[in-house]
């Protein structure tokens, strides 16, 4: 598939100029963009700009996120907090959290914020990527809210989301160990991806209501086609990617308020104008307080370096962590800018004549 | 294979002999015996008596754990807290610190405390339950400290180990969820187990050098088979596997002091009278804080009914969530006993013969 190239400033003025088009305010649009920005100058490339207007300009424009929402603070004591984004566009409201769960660690060595009313928060990493910055740990989880796109063992209904769970922790000469996932086999978004770019996808990623692996993405996108669980089967761990699943709805839907996935699914996320009613859950610890940074980091390059530098079975491979393959990508895009698939590309531009803004220029 | 049935009683009895016999005091053996009880109570065979002799006594007579340990604070500041366990028995330190982690939620809304210098710590999910049990959410990790015993993507070394997580959170009307889970694709112990009992293992769980399932338990044990990280392949979600086994050593090794697999691992792993020094995380969330306990249970009845009660594809099939298997070997345990296999029951005789303590008595 042709390819356009794009700088990734180019991308972040696109995605301001189409959120303050939506009514958001502009240092709140600075904020969504460059939350996105993180994730396409990545390499990260489901939770970027592809979203712009399937998910972000589509849900203001139709009321699901309220362009116009402050959110709130519901309790506040000692280091956990509760944010109610009333509708308030996820990406806004998830850096407004992560940024107290900062403060309250710096205040009492951990920080707790859960988020309820929220939406989309794009790349769960950037959350987290916030507290390591700072020389601290950060952990970052979101629900899908209403939504439920994945089948646990034996269940014939949609009951789970893909509950990304992220950890940050920084390093000192190794490359920071970034960790972004989903607790399914595969991400939504990459099947989706690979559907648009009409590749095929990994054997044990999706599977037939007999039971039996599908390589088709089209297969998701018809409803024949299931998520599997990270693990699989069950006698290869499926249950682990099911309880780590539930472990986020508890985190992010129970404790705050916000919706889970099995109890609501399945149905209504057929309905994309739908405030899904998703929750976000940040964690901060405050690594100094625990261990000198010095010592952290040396602990954090030892492991790190000694991974790296492990023998492979076969020589042509390597053994790479989380946090690698991102810093590799965002070098390269930052000379070839990033690459727009054509259907996406196309996407853009009709978004730009429906909201009268300048069209992505190309490289 | 034949199989002795045992009053959960007569474990406790058993192993509160045995340790007291190795030196330790009453107060730390009943607390072990207790730890030890709620895994084989359970049907957690893999983290109960089976590890008595093989592990504890063994430990403890070869000085790797100090029975006269009594451990220290290093820090306390604030929600956070950091304790060396100076090689205790890590069933009494890791009881130890959930417990502080507990009284720190009830002063902040969180505590978070992580451990060095200590030892095999048990069933993770026992530390997580004493705060779902206050009706709080629970969070607990250990390390392998300096041992390695799988090899994540590519590697030919072993550079990590099976590294569990554990969440509990308490529910209303239905079973509490209790996720305690390693994060290779099978643990190390269910395999023992298999080899012992003569069984084999389920596809996808260990692998040879050349990357083919291997289905013989007694692979792992010869070194010829190797552990698959949770997702097994690349494909199909392997780095998330690798990933969160890399967070579980974070937490509980780099945060805290502790030894962490890639550093260190393999060839230590062999010589088992050394000292470990692992490390434990435990995280307490004083859940009422952020949201009202019937608002909170209310939620988790609701999750955690419709799982249960949605559809299946095949109508033999039903829908568990972690937590249920546990409780319902519980209840069958209770009025049978505890099964214990020929072999580990022969090597309990043989260890009360060498500690003078009565034998087993079976029902």
């Amino acid at each position: 598939m042709k390819m356009a190239y794009v700088k990734n400033a180019e991308l972040a003025r696109f995605t301001f100029d189409a959120l303050t088009r939506c009514g958001l305010e502009k240092s709140e649009a600075e904020i969504a963009a460059e939350v996105l920005s993180y994730a396409d100058s990545r390499g990260i490339d489901t939770h970027g700009i592809a979203n712009l207007d399937s998910i972000y300009v589509h849900k203001l424009r139709c009321g699901a996120i309220d362009a116009k929402a402050k959110g709130r603070w519901l309790r506040e004591k000692g280091a956990v907090a509760l944010y109610d984004a009333e509708k308030q566009l996820g990406l806004v409201a998830a850096k407004y959290a992560m940024e107290r769960s900062i403060l309250l660690a710096e205040e009492f060595g951990i920080g707790c914020v859960v988020v309820k009313n929220s939406s989309h928060f794009g790349a769960a990493g950037y959350y987290a990527k916030m507290a390591s910055d700072k020389n601290m740990i950060g952990l970052s989880m979101t629900n899908l809210g209403s939504q439920a796109i994945a089948k646990p063992l034996n269940s014939a209904k949609n009951l789970l989301g893909t509950n990304p769970i992220s950890l940050a922790a920084s390093a000192g000469e190794q490359q920071d160990f970034i960790l972004d996932m989903s607790t399914t086999a595969n991400s939504s978004g990459k099947i989706k991806l690979a559907a648009r770019q009409g590749q095929g996808i990994p054997p044990g990623t999706l599977f037939n209501k007999d039971g039996d692996s599908v390589e088709d993405p089209n297969a998701y996108l018809d409803g024949s086609g299931h998520l599997a669980m990270l693990g699989g089967a069950q006698a290869t761990g499926g249950y682990k990617g099911m309880g780590l699943a539930m472990l986020v709805d508890i985190l992010c839907g129970c404790l705050s308020g916000a919706d889970v996935g099995p109890a609501t699914g399945e149905d209504e996320a057929r309905d994309t104008t739908v405030d899904n009613n998703i929750g976000h859950f940040f964690l901060t610890i405050n690594t100094p307080w625990l261990r000198d940074t010095g010592d952290f980091k040396r602990s954090m390059d030892d492991m790190l370096a000694s991974m790296l530098q492990a023998p492979t079975f076969l020589p042509e491979n390597e053994i790479i962590y989380p946090g690698i393959p991102e810093v590799r990508t965002a070098k390269v895009r930052a000379s070839q800018g990033v690459p727009l698939d054509s259907i996406l590309h196309g996407r853009l531009d009709a978004l730009a004549e429906t909201l009268s803004i300048p069209a992505i220029s190309v490289i």
